[in-house]
């Protein structure tokens, strides 16, 4: 039976930055908008809270609501503010908020509710587990890394080998919401993010594949512009749509976007010196007929190599 | 010109456990609440954030807001939620919360009307003064002690000389609201609350006592149930009536509200442990036209010797 309805339902899956722009870009159109969330950080702020007090990671959580908050900028700011210095020196206020709700009822998932609630936001943010887990990455090498933080980042300069599985321990399942909003979904949106660090560990929780498989939504990952020092050096568009799809399943995505347009040679100079290289997109007519590339320009121009949040979104609802 | 309204404005001036009692009491009933708090605390939580990023003290400001907020039992908890242990151990989500407020708008004042929206209160909370000011205090043998809670805790048995005088440094303005508020009171309530250190400290900002000089308002001091340790040792209600007029401003008050109910001995060898004796009240007939003194049982039943709201809310009504 056809969904009737008259907002298409975009559900978001990521984590970080790259998540951030989709969900303000989209947040100004008459759509229904839901954000899945990794839970693998264990990073700065977000890492402190977790090893002190056992508590879900609110980074990425945070980060999300914020993107989809209508609120006073005020509101957004105080969930945004870091602590500079003192004892305090690198918390956000958001994290210690949604971190001490937690506490209170026992329960992340009432945290984030409660706190969508005060942020008013557009749409529903939706951790993709409630349970605890580490990121863990196996390297070409033999080692294991453990930790999502130091897979993120690697020691400055020191080249590694590449990774070669990365998997989530415990094992985790996927939380009911997140599954009743993938099925729900028309446009199922990936990334742009982190390849290893934002985007697969959602994939990892068990359910999250089999959700996407029988949901009728189309599928559109949105790749990378830039690659990642020790994640994905050296990789072609092609290489992160093999990676998507082999986390996610064969076949899963109908549609990527892929940038077409290089930025200038003096900021990829500066890009270079991270490590980090423009994503070539030479390899993509391997892919005749599934997924659908749209090759364009998605760039905003600047000294950082960012999407260009109203292209992406113009793109995306034409889906 | 008399003034036209529906709702009697009380007033109350304070800052600690004892203005939370009195305002929880006079939200059930249709009355205009506003809270002027004092800014002179400077230990714990509040201590720490004063002196890691110059803040002014969020404490006493957190704690009044909390008793009128109308809002969701969640939302007063999480403002009075405390850590445990950890890098955030003994402070108040609520003290980081008006902090972060105050750094964001670099207006304290601000940062209280802001969180009085997400607590939805029923009044208004005020500070006395946005200036940033140290409680100073002289005793009888000379000393001089600087700092809010350094006079209010004496270290433990220690007896030291009874406090002399009492002053803010540098000398604060009172906050243009708060003076607002005081002239269009109908009745001000002063206390119950630490003498030195929660009440006095409101008299010493410049403009306050003018202004209760100038307002209609009936004035109603509530005398403490027992003494305190080092700061109201041996003083009967008269004294504590004495003191508050020697701040306040000579025959400030219009009533008295005072207990004539003594705790059981159990009760009363509790609290002698810590210094503490019950306030005795055989000298008040020595006050013949003016405070009117309300001699009546003012105590709340059980282990702690509190006021009971109910009779408290009861008689100021009356008032």
């Amino acid at each position: 039976m056809p969904k009737k309805r008259n907002k298409k339902h975009f559900v978001v899956i990521g984590g970080g930055t790259g998540t951030f722009t989709v969900l303000t870009a989209l947040k100004k159109y008459p759509v229904k908008l839901s954000a899945i969330v990794s839970m693998a950080d264990d990073g700065k702020s977000t890492g402190v809270l977790r090893d002190q007090y056992g508590v879900l990671p609110p980074g990425d959580v945070r980060r999300a609501l914020v993107a989809l908050s209508e609120d006073s900028s005020l509101m957004r700011k105080l969930f945004e503010y870091r602590f500079e210095n003192g004892d305090f020196a690198g918390h956000n206020v958001g994290n210690l908020f949604l971190s001490a709700l937690e506490k209170i009822t026992g329960n992340f998932a009432e945290a984030v509710e409660e706190s969508s609630k005060i942020l008013n936001i557009k749409g529903k943010v939706i951790p993709v587990t409630l349970d605890n887990v580490r990121l863990y990455a196996g390297l070409l090498d033999g080692t294991v890394i453990k930790g999502e933080t130091n897979i993120d980042i690697p020691k400055a300069g020191k080249k590694r080998a590449p990774i070669e599985d990365i998997w989530l321990e415990p094992s985790a399942k996927i939380h009911e919401v997140a599954r009743e909003v993938i099925l729900d979904a028309d446009v199922i949106v990936i990334g742009p993010g982190d390849l290893y660090t934002s985007l697969i560990p959602n994939f990892l929780v068990r359910g999250v594949c089999d959700a996407i498989l029988c949901s009728d939504a189309k599928k559109v990952y949105i790749c990378n512009l830039m690659t990642k020092f020790g994640e994905t050096d050296g990789f072609g568009a092609e290489q992160f749509i093999y990676k998507i799809e082999k986390y996610a399943g064969k076949n899963t995505l109908d549609f990527v976007l892929c940038n077409a347009r290089k930025p200038s040679d003096r900021v990829l100079q500066e890009y270079q010196k991270e490590g980090s290289e423009f994503v070539d997109f030479s390899e993509l007519d391997r892919f005749k007929a599934k997924p659908k590339i749209i090759l364009e320009n998605f760039m905003q121009e600047g000294s950082l190599v960012r999407h260009n949040p109203e292209k992406l979104a113009e793109v995306l609802l034409k889906i």
